[in-house]
């Protein structure tokens, strides 16, 4: 097969076999294939796209250049649950627990964050004594025992993406439905679940901005998953301001165990619920979604899902205590409020400003090699919707350094708009593709 | 400055500066800009297109990339010729020695090919004795004694072309118009010369298919050299067939000898005038175009180019005796002819089949390591137009290895069409830009 070839026929807008692209995966993963025809290659299906089938081919081709994880010592049907990523995003924390108290087991294997805060082992490494690298025996008894383990993801999962999305990165071609779409799926399929559940984020907060780009991205997800055998369901949800209040990886958990607690933010607590009702559907654990958000309201209400979680943490030992005392979680030493520069009605505040702002406060990562501030990040005490007088405090920064907070804080102000007129609220849900 | 922005800017349809294009030709150069960066932004070139500034810039860039040949101690008005490419081409063994003889230095540097045969130096080897090396203060005076001198390029003329056209050879990326121009001109504008005469091939062996893109062509690079203060014109001409007889080495340096004898081709004859013509106009050694190419023409007729092609030989160390005795000139050692299948006219010759077939003979480099066979070739008896009977020989291959003349033939044989009818044939010269 010839590389220069197939660039050409991409880029005058012919599809691929799946042998050729079988070709080009695996020719570009272990180095016969240059980076330099392989960013030639992306940018030419930047413009040209990919059709359904090369999109399925390209999505295999990637999952199977690595290993498979084999979930199968854990018993019932695993539903893995994946969000495109959003600013405040812990549903993760609440979802796993409410799903596995409605009798759901959650073996999930999860990524480190590279962004705004860590991802969800960051976040879990925030709880003393949490530990995130367990023995696979070890992790499939937890599941079997008490319905939930996470641990970081140790398998040589899809090296394909890997290497293609850090050439993506630095040759302006991640913005294509087909690519974007291989890489997230690539890496869910080669994960063990037999069903995935996907929270495709839209707004300003997020990397779909029009509710029409993240219903083509839901849609087209959702079908290469089901070709390669999985159940699946999309749910669709808004981005434009943060998702809760707590921005960071201690503040998240902090925020994740008072929704379980019946005591959270009512939009997290909204979409918690909704996410775990359909894992627990997909999971074969209700009748119907519907059902299955039933229940998992129920698992909040009977403090059932609290319970969960602690099992949860002292599963994998961390002090199940932080459940009901939250000062035994870290909090950075130094703080900054930031306040309202004129009374009037909060009309936005802008997702990702706050999730850099964050990302400053020394909560997230810029290189791989950072390490996190595990109780830095930003506390917001008002949302879109909320009337606030001149003064009073709209956010608090967290962080360890001084420095850190004053140039983190100059930023977050920006992220806050206040108009005269109570803004017009979108729906948390936008939508659902199955 | 950020090479993501610049390939994100080109591939959004958005306009780059000069700063910007001279930071991505320099640190591609350099090497700072990695060459996967650089096939991105060539593919997203490749759809988007540059507007005539922005090829003015890359290709003064890619032209001050490495040294600007100086040619101020050769007298008069320095006018160099360029050929897009074709089957056949030994015009600049003719049109020099024409122009030379009417007073325009002929001052060339120039290349050794990769390709159906080899450029105009390894031609010029195939001349026992010629030197194509020479210091430069000996090759200065050649010009200003005997008015004609050609050498090998050895300077480092256009680094940036050489890197980023290798890459583009791999990625699919050759095919566009800007490109295509500024990897011309770019070097034509550093080789010192006052002027450029370009002869812009076209057809089914030439690189520009259609008269309306060779005209496109024509135009660009016209203009990038009027915006470098270079007199131009181009001169768009027919490469449906070969160009005379001879395609090889010391079989075209034979033909360019009959032609300055008067007993070449018509095609290449008149061609060769033509092109003279212009150059002798634009070095200012006549008043008008038609003025320079009845000068050309008299050169012709009169011996004096045949005159000066002994002196330019003897100046390079060459036997000026090839001019009045073809058979000093190799000749290789085993031959073939092709033989008419059926009677009728010759209704075409494929030039890029009878290209290769002459590469394959040996008379053509693949890799630039390859030697080159100086006495292998393909020399056709007959041309487009012409009445064949059945069994006569249309062309005879030569080369020095038996095996290369088998496969060779059977693929020259492949080049010629012969029908019932006289072909319409097109005009040798479809149009001038200037």
């Amino acid at each position: 097969m010839n590389t220069v070839e197939l660039i050409t026929r991409k880029r005058d807008g012919g599809e691929l076999t799946r042998e050729e692209l079988h070709y080009l995966v695996q020719g570009f993963t272990e180095g016969s294939i240059p980076d330099y025809q392989m960013s030639a290659f992306l940018m030419a299906v930047y413009y040209q796209g990919m059709n359904r089938d090369e999109t399925v081919w390209l999505t295999q081709e990637m999952k199977e250049s690595g290993d498979i994880a084999d979930l199968s010592k854990v018993r019932g049907i695993k539903i893995d649950k994946h969000s495109t990523g959003g600013v405040g995003d812990k549903t993760t924390l609440i979802v796993g627990p409410l799903a596995a108290a409605c009798g759901v087991p959650v073996a999930k294997m999860s990524g480190r964050g590279l962004g705004f805060t860590g991802g969800t082992v960051d976040k879990l490494e925030a709880i003393p004594g949490f530990k995130t690298t367990l023995p696979e025996e070890e992790f499939f008894e937890l599941v079997n025992n008490s319905g939930i383990a996470v641990i970081g993801q140790t398998a040589h999962i899809a090296p394909a993406d890997k290497k293609i999305y850090a050439l993506r990165d630095v040759t302006a071609t991640v913005e294509n439905l087909s690519l974007i779409t291989s890489s997230i799926m690539s890496k869910k399929l080669a994960s063990g679940s037999d069903g995935i559940l996907l929270d495709v984020k839209c707004g300003s907060g997020a990397f779909m901005k029009s509710e029409e780009d993240a219903r083509r991205l839901a849609e087209m997800m959702v079908e290469i998953g089901k070709a390669d055998g999985k159940k699946m369901m999309a749910v669709i949800t808004d981005m434009n301001q943060p998702l809760g209040n707590a921005v960071g990886n201690a503040l998240e958990v902090r925020e994740a165990i008072e929704v379980l607690q019946g005591k959270g933010p009512s939009d997290i607590t909204e979409l918690s619920v909704e996410l775990a009702g359909r894992m627990i559907w997909l999971g074969g654990c209700a009748a119907t979604p519907a059902e299955g958000v039933a229940k998992a309201g129920q698992a909040l209400t009977s403090g059932s899902g609290l319970q969960k979680f602690r099992e949860f943490v002292s599963g994998q030992g961390g002090d199940p205590a932080v459940a009901d005392d939250l000062s035994l979680l870290p909090l950075s030493s130094c703080s900054k409020e930031i306040l309202a520069d004129r009374s009037g009605y909060i009309c936005g505040i802008d997702a990702m400003t706050i999730g850099l702002a964050s990302q400053h406060t020394g909560a997230g990562r810029q290189t791989k090699e950072d390490a996190i501030d595990h109780g830095a990040g930003i506390l917001l005490h008002h949302k879109a919707g909320d009337r606030v007088e001149a003064g009073e405090a709209l956010m608090t920064l967290y962080s360890d350094e001084v420095s850190k907070l004053e140039s983190a804080s100059l930023e977050a102000a920006k992220a806050v708009q206040i108009g005269d007129q109570a803004p017009e609220l979108p729906n948390l849900i936008h939508g659902v593709v199955e």
